[in-house]
């Protein structure tokens, strides 16, 4: 059976790149991989990366010397989750309301399951500028 | 400085959860964790899942014991890649077809940086059943 090795790139639809990119730099501190007029990728974790694309500006497939790159778009308040130790969610809390960030709900949630995902877990969410609802989860 | 540990969760939002749940097990073979009418979750690797999400199901926030649950709802033509290993990318692609999975183009990528991200690679991209762009890259 094949595997894959996990997640490589999630990616996340937005009206104004640069304010996205300012937003995530200045909460998570990712690292800019890559930065063009239509996309962004930012560096979350060792071979994960953040795609922001800027909306209705990937649709049409594009061409390139390696291939043709189908065209992607999305609209709506996507959902992504990124795990934190539970020793940091308080400063996480703080870290947030420091930059401006609105906590729009904390949500505890008992164990309800042998995998790890359904541990007793604590989490946070929040919007980015373009209203995706990220979440915070301790695992 | 505050880190996440990496991207926990993503979603895609499709219009039947069925569908959607039999393709990603037949083709990833991901392990299911939680099946719900509105919503799968399914193990991708170590600390990461991807969520299937019912189109319109979640759109407004749910109330649970623990807290309230923001709404979130997507459409469009999502992007999603996982890593594979470069020595089996050829496995893929034939494990694909006789899965009748179209590969929709194959890109070959020259080292562009120093990243992990823009070393030399190959991608496979075909379309899972609501269109979403899928993307097997070699890391």
């Amino acid at each position: 059976m094949l595997r894959v090795g996990g997640v490589l790139e999630t990616a996340l639809y937005v009206k104004n790149l640069e304010r996205s990119l300012q937003f995530y730099k200045a909460v998570f501190d990712f690292a800019v991989i890559a930065s063009e007029e239509r996309i962004c990728a930012l560096q979350v974790a060792d071979r994960q990366v953040l795609l922001l694309i800027k909306e209705g500006a990937s649709v049409r497939p594009r061409a390139t010397p390696g291939g043709t790159v189908p065209g992607t778009d999305g609209s709506g308040n996507l959902h992504l989750a990124f795990w934190v130790s539970a020793s940091e969610l308080e400063e996480w809390e703080r870290w947030l309301r420091e930059r401006g960030v609105a906590i729009e709900s904390k949500v505890t949630r008992e164990k309800s399951g042998e995998s790890f995902w359904l541990q007793a877990s604590q989490s946070l969410y929040f919007r980015d500028p373009d209203g995706h609802v990220l979440e915070l989860k301790t695992v």
